[in-house]
This record gives structure tokens, C-alpha cells and sequence, in this order.
């Protein structure tokens, strides 16, 4: 087995059976139920109706197509590299899932020696999948599974303790993953990248472009995006008036940078044609931009307007910030997730911090100590008492105003891109290893590497193919 | 700028701009929170769980992929117009649901000076939507994004005074949307493309054709929509039996015009064969056909029969009534929503007064004052506080007897034709004015006028491409 | 009308509309509304909101997208059968749901002289079409739609009888349908397939292939199924905890056979090179070889050694099992549905057996009788009483020991391994009657035999293809 060779047979196995035997190992030894998904604790005091299940699995089951469907064929853009964004999406994605209930699992849901397991487990791994496959927009097309594999591998335990740490110690507020989800994953690809830096790509790839088909496809999956994302950004907040809001706000977010976006668009194009990048990517702007407040009373007039400044700034940087970034700082980021998912988060942590510091009680009435948990009054308080006449599940917080907790916002802001980028920057070194089965330049973006294609893969997807091909049968015929 | 360039360079973002700007101050001045969204309204005497959100959020979803996928691929079934269908769906159904946020919310969610948002006015914005969409399938790849937007400002407000008119002053029962969502929508169509005649699209056009692929995403569209109708239907139903029944109903509509469809496309055909158009579309009919009666006693077996029924009008409809539409009345109606939408629609409302007819308490128990709620008795008659033991949340009514209804149900059709016609004439006579991008003839139908295409957009998209491409080459190389 | 033609023209009709006579007489005479859907049982003790709707409406809904996007789009493969793969997929469906609403309900819905129609009986009915649909997998692309109803028409009650003989006599625990739906679907499907042997296709048939779009569409189909395949599993399941283990060990199975398969997949390939057959297939193994004890206490780890067994044997079963069947054994499982459904199914009975045989008190607590509840007392039994203290719903079972349940378990798989074997065999032979529009063998796996083709349908499936249009174009001019 050559070093350089691109030949799956045994790498790929080789690292599945690994990571399976030691996914199967910890999961018998330290995984179980959750209570409500456990047997023995079902009493005549439990009602099976009341079952956490119910409040959790509609939101996890529209995620699950974001996940699966929608990634799967935004990512599938390039008109040769249609199974390689699907499908490599749904072997990571799938990988992921397992390995951050075990990581995630230690650090949130560990105690009395077990993880325990619920659907809640699940839709936490599929956020920490989310950050993975974001980061894997920044190299599509360039990795192979073998890498990518590796780099969900490494992935997960860097967020795992990220977002451990910013959750238990800076006590953030984050409902729709502005910070942990989309700045993380945006730093760590952009980490990756920058040491898988390909020179001879800046020149323009033969095979870099889409078809007619394929941007159809991928306009599916941002629609499979867009139509979902309300659960994503509501599925972990508050139930009640906190998640309708997150409803709310994510959807007006998502319309105001779409029709920006076609604005914007044609603007911006030489010929006044819009251009289907756009369409497949800054629509979804909005989504991103409401998320560290999606939850607050910013009135929908403000999300609205969230989501047309997001979608400004993504347009931008695609159109201006990328190329500067490939060709200056050997910053090859594939899709532009460092527009759709950097700079929209941090206009979006900017708003949450703008949210928190204006939050009084006139507006949240004692709801306030809810939705902003850590500023309710600590333990032993007597306004804490007082609070949960009003409120009865309101629990104790720290006691923080509200400046205190725009800081710890500001800290894991700055807290989780560093994270990010380090940890981006190490895995690219890993990926750089021999017998990872890195594609050369030249079959970048091209199926053929690593899929059996069928038989019509040479012919229909542009017309150099045609032509190509029918000159070759020509001489076929001439020569016989 | 010329006035019938087709460039949208100035022409959308301006527009766009225009409208982003009314909306944004309109959402800041008037639009509000629901007490369901809203923060300050929670109190120890509100439960989370039981917020609005849970009853509604569900359908809506459901609802969203059918305006945003089941519209937009089923709209995709031209061969060189697949972006257009898609995206236009996509840019259309997003300024509508913004749009009609305020117009209905000024007409149904409008007190203490404000428009109050939950989740339910998103639905109701996406039933308005649906209508939009409904009407652009008349005009079809014959408008530029600037006409559609300009009929979608139009046409929000028509439909938002018509369906205020008709649900306050005529009262009537229609939870499927039959009379103001599908024959509002199919009316306006007409009255539009009545206006924007292109008399040479009569001798055929040659973009005017499928591809094998964009009838096979066509049919993915008529999926979407087929399996989640039922949400569709029942959404704004009561909760309890009457929405259980209007899933059943749909469910039974659509599943007996779908076979009905396929015996009738072979039937039908020249050659025996199914076409691809009937299944895209005839197979929808039942949806419709069932919508005025869908929550009432009608008994599976009608609504099995009404399926039939739909789906055999909706058939006759293309196959005869649609080319002597355009030849002789001017009505090019590109998607045949007359078929799908109209005469199903004047079916379903046929159906819906005849089940008000039959309507007794023997069928319906007490509850019969609930489904059909304007035949409750009024305020103050003694009928009503009993009525209200057996059934606690019936609320007063009008008192009107079964024929006062199906009275009223008619003058609501008629009054909807009109006012949906006539509005939609004089919206016709809007996007006649210069500047709105109009395509010309000879580009209807292609999505190189508006979009960016990829490199395979000449070449993969029909025989006579290949082959006009490989000439073309032939030339460029014999001229080498 | 020639015997052998395959012309659909009056076949095609007669024969639906024969059968929609049948079923509307049938529905007007037999079927009426579930007491949760009828208006006459409501009153001041039913709350709407506790409707049952609220319970199976989510479920139907996820199963619907299976159905008819699942099935649709994976069976889309072909490339060109893409429209017989996806819309017979749809006749069939949505006959089989219809005519099974009917079989089921004179089994399991009947009292009172009616059928009692609810959303309950809709899942049922999807249940039972994903039987008809899995073993159309078996004869795709070799029968016509005539044939196609007809095999519905009979596999259906078949099923019902064998579903009801083994729930109300062999009362087994298979809440998956690893049994009664995946094992016989296999072996009635095989049984067709036998009879309708057609020996020319064992030397390859030139359209058999697929293509790049077709490869992708067919992973959507894929995706759809493996999304909602929780639900699928958890939908006729316990409520509470007993769905809530039900969706984390689908999901978990299906994931460990997921990346299991890609492993598998350039293991086996000469080249190491990913084969799509496998990503479209062999990633689902999981979700079946979890069905019989997905809502057992198994442990999450088993369900992760499960889903990586039941990959194994499927893949096996394609790679060296299918070949054999086909030359040896007149099996030619066009889909492989023996090692998908067939293999998995008996894995996972098997799999049942020792959870049964395993389950003890101490794992579950008195919810055991519950889960498995012919375990339960038997009425008059005084434990009874007392277990009822603790699970107030539990209800009076027969009092078997696991020992007993594991041996009618294994009856079960006996008994339903023959009766759909001897069913499919009499099924085929009634195909092979003549009338019913069997294509010719050079005809299969081809759409112009039943559909209107696009006009590129001759030209972009293949560089075949396109070449043979180009060769027939040169000489067409070469002769002017």
C-alpha cells in the first residue's frame, strides 16, 4: 500500500472497523437509558403521554432531514462531485451522530458512572454533526472519506470541551448556535483548510463548476434548509412563548435575507442574472444571523432586519472577502462557509449581546429570569422565592446583570474562535498524514476517485464531454 | 434603461429594496407579538406545553414543504425553465408570507393597535401563499421576477379584503380553502394571463416541452404536496374529530383521484400510454375536490366518490376544455390551473352545500353547532346554555338554518369569481406597464434570460441540443 | 385486443375502474368513522386535544414521506425506468392503502357490522403497503401496471389473513414488523419472482444500468427512508418509554449499518471504489434487523451490534447469495430484496427470540407485562391486581412464559415464511395469465413501453446514447 495511493480498500475498512469496535466497546460499557426511555422506572406515577419523547422527537425528526437531505444535496453543487457531496455527507453525518452522543454524552448527560441516553442526546449530536459538516463545506470535493472521517474524528472531542467548557463556565445564552455551532464551525474549517492549502487551485479547477441538474439539486437542499430551520434554532430553547418566538424570528430571519439575497443577486452581477450560488447559499443567511437571539423579545421588526443585514454581509464576502482569502491567506474555503456561517455569526452573537444588554423586566415581565437563566437570582435569594410565585419553574441563577452577562457572551465569542481555529489548524495537520488517501489536484471534484461510476458519467455533464466523447468514438470508428 | 430591456439589474434590487423598506417600517410600527410569543403575558397560570405553538407548529411545517418543495419542483417541469420554476416559487412564496403577514394581520389579528404574530397568522400567510403560487402557475415562464412580485403586492390585498369580506360577512364553512384559496387563486390566474395574451404561444413554443429529469423532479413536487395535503386541509379546522375527519377526507380524495388519473391518462391517450402532465397534476384533483366539506360527516365513501369526481373534471379539463380556453378566450393557462383549481374548486363548493343541506344532529350530535359554527344558536337564546353542557366550548352562533348557510356559501363563490377576476384583470393590465422586465416571445420559457447558467445549459437538455452543439463545434473546428 | 400486447389502453382503465366500483360499494356499505373521528360521540367528556389524531397524526405523516418520496425515489434507479420506478410506486401505493383499509378493517377494525375508519387504520394500511412495495422490489421493471394492481390486489389479503391469524392465535412481539412485514414482503415477492422467471435477463440486459442522476435521485429515496425510519418502527408501539427506545435503537441500528456498509462497500469492489448499490441499500439493513425487539430494554450497544450484523449478512447476501439465486434458483430479485428484507428479517427474529427469552423483571420492572404483554396475568389472576397498582394500564395478558412467547415466535416466522411463499407462487402464476400487458423481455427496465417519453429520452441517458442519435442525425443528412 502506497503511501500517496487514493485506493480505499483497506484504509477505509481499516479505520471503520476501528472506530466501530471502539464505538461498540463504549457504548456497552458506559451507555444507557435515559430515564424516560427506561423501562424500570415507569410507574404508576409516570405518564406515558408525558414522555420527553413527545416534546423532543418532532423537533429531532425535522432536523434529521436538515442533516441528511439538506446538506446532502446543497453539498452536491459540483456537476462531477454529485455523489461525493451526498454521500460522503451521509457517511460523516452518520459517523458524527454515534461519536458525539459518546462525547457529548460524557460531558452533559454522565452520572452515576453511565451516559444516558434520550432522543435530547440526539438532537444534541445533531447539532455537534451540523458543526462538522459545516466544516467539511470548507474542503468539499478536496478530502477524501478516509479525512473526513478523521476529521469528525478530532472534531467532535475539540467541540465536545468547547462547548463543555463555555456552557458550564461562561454560561452563555445560544439558542439557535450562533457562537457553538456556526462560529466554531466555521473557524475549525477555515483551520483545516489553511493547512490543506492547494496552490494549484487558485488557478481554477476544469472540474470546479456545476450543471443544470446539480443546481437544481443543491436548491432543494437549502429549500429542505430553509423550511426546517425553525426547528433547529427553537429545538433546544425554553418550551412555551421562548420556543414560538424561536419559530417566529428564525422564519422572518430566513425571508428577509432570501428576498435580499435575489436583490443583492442581480445587483451585484455583471449582467443583471442571478446566480444560483446565491441562491443555494445567502438566502439561508437569516437563519444563521437570528440565532443567539432567536428566542428574545426583539420584536419581529428587528429579526426582519437581522436577516438583510446577514444577508448583506454573506454577499459580500462571497463576492469580495473569499477570493482575497484564497489567493492571501491560503484560505480555500469551498463553499463560503466562511460567509454563511462566520460572519453572519458574528454579526449574530453582536445582536444577542445588543438583546441581552437591553432586556429589562418591563418588556419580559419575570420571564426575564427564564429565558436569561443565569441572571434569576441565585439559591437562598428571597426574590427567587418571590420570582416562582410568578413563575413556578423558574430556577436559580447566578444572580448576573445583564452586562455581566454580555461580557461571558464577548469571552466565548472570542473563547470558541480560538478554540476553533487551533483545533482546526491541528486536525489539517493530521489530515496531511500519509495513507489518507488525499486526492491529487487533478482528481479534486471528481467522482470517479472513489465511487464506481455508471456509465454515462463521462458523457452527460457538459459539453466537453459530449464532444469529448464523440471525437473518441470518431476515431474509434476510423481506426477500425 | 430601456423599457422592455429584460435586464434585472436596476429593475429587481430596486423593487426589492422598495418593498423590504415598507415592510421593515410597517413590522416596526404595527406588528406585535401574540400572547402565545409574548414574554410579559407568561404567568404562573400559563403552561408551557400548552402554548399555541404545539397545536399549530406541526402543520405548519408540514405546510412549508409543500409551498417551498411541493410547489417549487413541481413548478420545475419545463425543460429549460427548471431553475425559474424553482426559484421564482422560492422568491414569490417568501415576499408573499411577509406580505400577507400584514395584510391579514390587518384584517384578522389587528386590536390595540397592533398586528399580533404567532405562529397561526403563518399559516393563514401561507394559505395566501398558496394562492399566489397557485395564480403564477397560469403565467408560468412567461414573467419576468418583477412582474411576479408586482402580482404577488397585488394580489395579497385582494384576496386579503375578499377573504375578510366573505369569512365576516357571509360567514361561510370552507376549511380546505376550496372557494377562497382555489377558486380565488384559479380566477385571479385567468384574469391575468387573460391580460398578458401572447397569441403566438398558440402555435406551440419550442421550450415549451419536459426533459426525462424535470418531469421525474415534477412528480417529486406532486408528491410533496400529495403527502402532505391532509395537513393542508385540516389545519384551521377544529381541533378533535373534526380534524381527524379532514385527514381521513383528504386522504381518501386523493388516493381515489390518483388511480382514477391513471386509468384515465391511458384511457385517453392515443397510444395507450400514461402521460407524465396527468400525473403531475390530474392526480392532485381530490385534494381540492374535498376541501369545502372536508371536516364534516360526509362519510368516507363521498369523499372517496368526490375524488372520482374531481379527478374526472380535472381530466376532461386539460384534455378538452383548456385548448379552446386559449385558442378562443384568450386564457393561455400555462400549469391548467382552471382544471386543477377551478373546476375542482366549483365541485368541491357544490359538495360542500350539499353536505350543509343534509347537516342534521342525528348525524352530527351537539357538535353540529360546533363544525358548522354559524348555525349555533346566538347569544342569550336559551338553546345555547344547554347546547353548551353537552359541548363546553361551543360558542355562540347566528342561529342559521341549514339553507340560510348553503345561501350564504353560494354568494360567496360568486362573490369570490368576481372579485378574484376582476382583480386579477386589472393586475394583468399592471404588468403590462413598461419596465417590468417582460420576456419577449421567443424567450419565454428559458432560463438564460434571468439566470446564470451553467456550462451544460445548451447541451444536455434535448437531442436537438447535442446535436446543434456538435455541429456547432464541427464548424468552429472545420473553420480551425 | 391481442393477448400479449402491452398496450394499456383498455386494460389498464377497465381494470381500475373495476376495482374503484368495488371499493366505493364496499366503503359506502362497510366503512364508517372511528369513534375518535366521528362527530356524534363527541361531547363534554371528550377534550379535542386527546383526540388520537394527535397521537398517530406525526407518525402517518413521517411514514406518507416513506411511502411515497422513499420507495419513489430509491426505486427510481433505473436509468431509464425512472418514471416506472417512481409512479408505479405510486398507483401501487396509493391502491394497496385504499384496498388494505378495507382487509385490515374487516379483520382488526370490524364490530358493529362497520369497519371504524381512523388515522390508526391509515398507519395500518401503510404497513401493509410497505409489504405490496417490498415485493414489488422483486418483478421491478418486468410487470406492467396491470400486473402490478393485480399482484396488489391479491398480496393484500394474503397479508391480512396471515397479519391477523398470527396477532390473534400466535399473538407474537414484533413492533417493527421485522416479521410480518419484512419477512413476508421477502418471501412473497420470491415467490412471484419465481414464477415469472424470465431466463434472458440472467444474461444481462442492456438498460440495467443506471445513471448519475438516476444514482442520486435513488439516494434521496434512501435518505427519506432512512430519516423517518424511527417513526416507521416506533408507530405501533406502546407510547411512553416503550416509543421513546423504540426511535433510539432504529436510529441507532440504522447508523451502525450505515457506515458498516461504506466500510463493506470498497472492501469487497476490486478497486476499493464506492459502489452506489450499496450507499442506496445495504445503509439501511440497520432499520430492519432492529424491528422485532426495537422497543425491548436490548441496550444501545446491541442495537449498534445489530445494525452491524444485519449490514454483514446483506451485503454478503448481494454480493454472493443474489447471483446464485438468480442462475440457480429462478429467483431474479431485480432489487435484492432477499438480502434487505430477507436475511435482515431473520436476523432480527432471531434477535427478538433471545431478548424474549433474556427479559426479566429486573430490567424492566412491572412495565415487563406491559411491553410483552401476553406475559401479563391473565384476567382473575390476583398478580394482576397487584401489578396494576404499580402500571394502571396494564391489561390482562395470557400469562406465557418467555420460554412459550420465544416459541410462538418462532411459529410465527415458519408460518409467515409459508404462507407468503405459497401466496407469491399463486400470485405469479395468476401474472402470467395473459391480458395483463406483460412486456417482452427486451422490453423491460424501459419507460417509452407504458409512459409518453420526453423527446430526450433517446438521448442523455447514456454516451450511448447520445452517440446513436448523433450516428442517426449524420446519416439522416448524409441522405437529404
Amino acid at each position: 500500500m502506497k503511501s500517496n495511493s487514493t485506493n480505499l480498500r483497506v484504509r477505509l475498512p481499516a479505520l471503520i472497523f476501528a472506530l466501530e469496535v471502539m464505538i461498540v466497546v463504549l457504548y456497552f460499557v458506559f451507555v444507557t437509558y435515559d430515564d424516560h426511555a427506561n423501562a424500570l422506572l415507569q410507574n404508576n406515577k409516570t405518564r406515558p403521554m408525558e414522555n420527553s419523547l413527545y416534546q423532543n422527537y418532532p423537533f429531532f425528526a425535522d432536523i434529521q432531514v436538515m442533516i441528511f437531505l439538506g446538506f446532502g444535496c446543497l453539498l452536491a453543487f459540483f456537476r462531477r462531485y454529485g455523489f461525493g457531496g451526498m454521500v460522503f455527507n451521509f457517511l460523516i453525518a452518520t459517523f458524527t451522530i454515534q461519536w458525539a452522543i459518546l462525547v457529548q454524552g460524557f460531558f452533559q448527560f454522565y452520572y452515576d458512572g453511565k451516559i444516558h441516553l434520550g432522543v435530547l442526546n440526539l438532537i444534541n449530536a445533531e447539532f455537534a454533526c451540523a458543526v462538522v459538516l459545516i466544516s467539511f463545506g470548507a474542503v468539499l470535493g478536496k478530502t477524501s472519506p478516509v479525512q473526513l472521517l478523521v476529521m469528525a474524528l478530532l472534531e467532535i472531542p475539540v467541540f465536545g470541551v468547547t462547548e463543555w467548557a463555555v456552557l458550564k463556565y461562561l454560561k452563555i445564552t445560544d439558542a439557535g448556535g450562533s457562537i457553538l455551532i456556526h462560529i466554531f464551525a466555521c473557524y475549525f474549517g477555515l483551520g483545516v483548510t489553511f493547512v490543506l492549502y492547494r496552490p494549484s487551485l487558485n488557478e481554477g479547477h476544469p472540474k470546479e463548476t456545476t450543471s443544470y441538474q446539480s443546481d437544481l439539486l443543491s436548491v432543494m437542499g437549502t429549500l429542505f434548509l430553509w423550511v426546517f430551520w425553525p426547528s433547529f434554532n427553537s429545538a433546544l430553547t425554553f418550551k412555551g412563548d421562548d420556543q414560538h418566538r424561536a419559530v417566529l424570528h428564525t422564519f422572518i430571519g430566513l425571508s428577509a435575507s432570501t428576498i435580499t439575497a435575489f436583490a443583492l443577486s442581480s445587483m451585484l452581477s455583471k449582467n443583471g442574472k442571478i446566480s444560483m450560488a446565491d441562491v443555494q447559499n445567502v438566502t439561508l443567511a437569516g437563519g444563521v444571523t437570528v440565532g443567539a437571539s432567536v428566542d428574545m423579545m426583539i420584536s419581529p421588526a428587528v429579526a426582519f432586519t437581522l436577516g438583510i443585514l446577514g444577508c448583506i454581509a454573506c454577499m459580500l464576502g462571497y463576492k469580495y472577502l473569499s477570493p482575497f482569502l484564497a489567493r492571501r491567506l491560503r484560505l480555500q474555503d469551498q463553499c463560503g462557509i466562511h460567509n454563511l456561517h462566520g460572519l453572519t455569526g458574528l454579526i449574530s452573537s453582536l445582536a444577542g449581546i445588543c438583546a441581552i444588554l437591553l432586556a429589562t423586566e418591563e418588556t419580559y415581565g419575570p420571564s426575564l429570569y427564564q429565558t436569561f437563566s443565569h441572571r434569576a437570582p441565585p439559591e437562598g435569594d428571597p426574590l427567587l422565592a418571590k420570582l416562582q410565585v410568578l413563575i413556578p419553574d423558574l430556577e436559580a441563577g447566578l444572580g448576573r446583570s445583564a452586562r455581566e452577562q454580555a461580557l461571558f457572551q464577548v469571552a466565548a465569542v472570542f473563547g470558541t474562535i480560538a478554540a476553533a481555529a487551533v483545533g482546526g489548524l491541528l486536525t489539517g495537520v493530521v489530515l496531511k498524514l500519509p495513507y489518507l488517501a488525499s486526492p491529487s489536484d487533478e482528481k479534486c471534484f471528481d467522482d470517479e476517485l472513489f465511487f464506481d461510476v455508471p456509465p454515462d458519467y463521462n458523457c452527460v455533464n457538459g459539453p466537453q464531454d459530449v464532444w469529448s466523447y464523440v471525437l473518441r468514438d470518431t476515431n474509434k470508428i476510423d481506426a477500425d
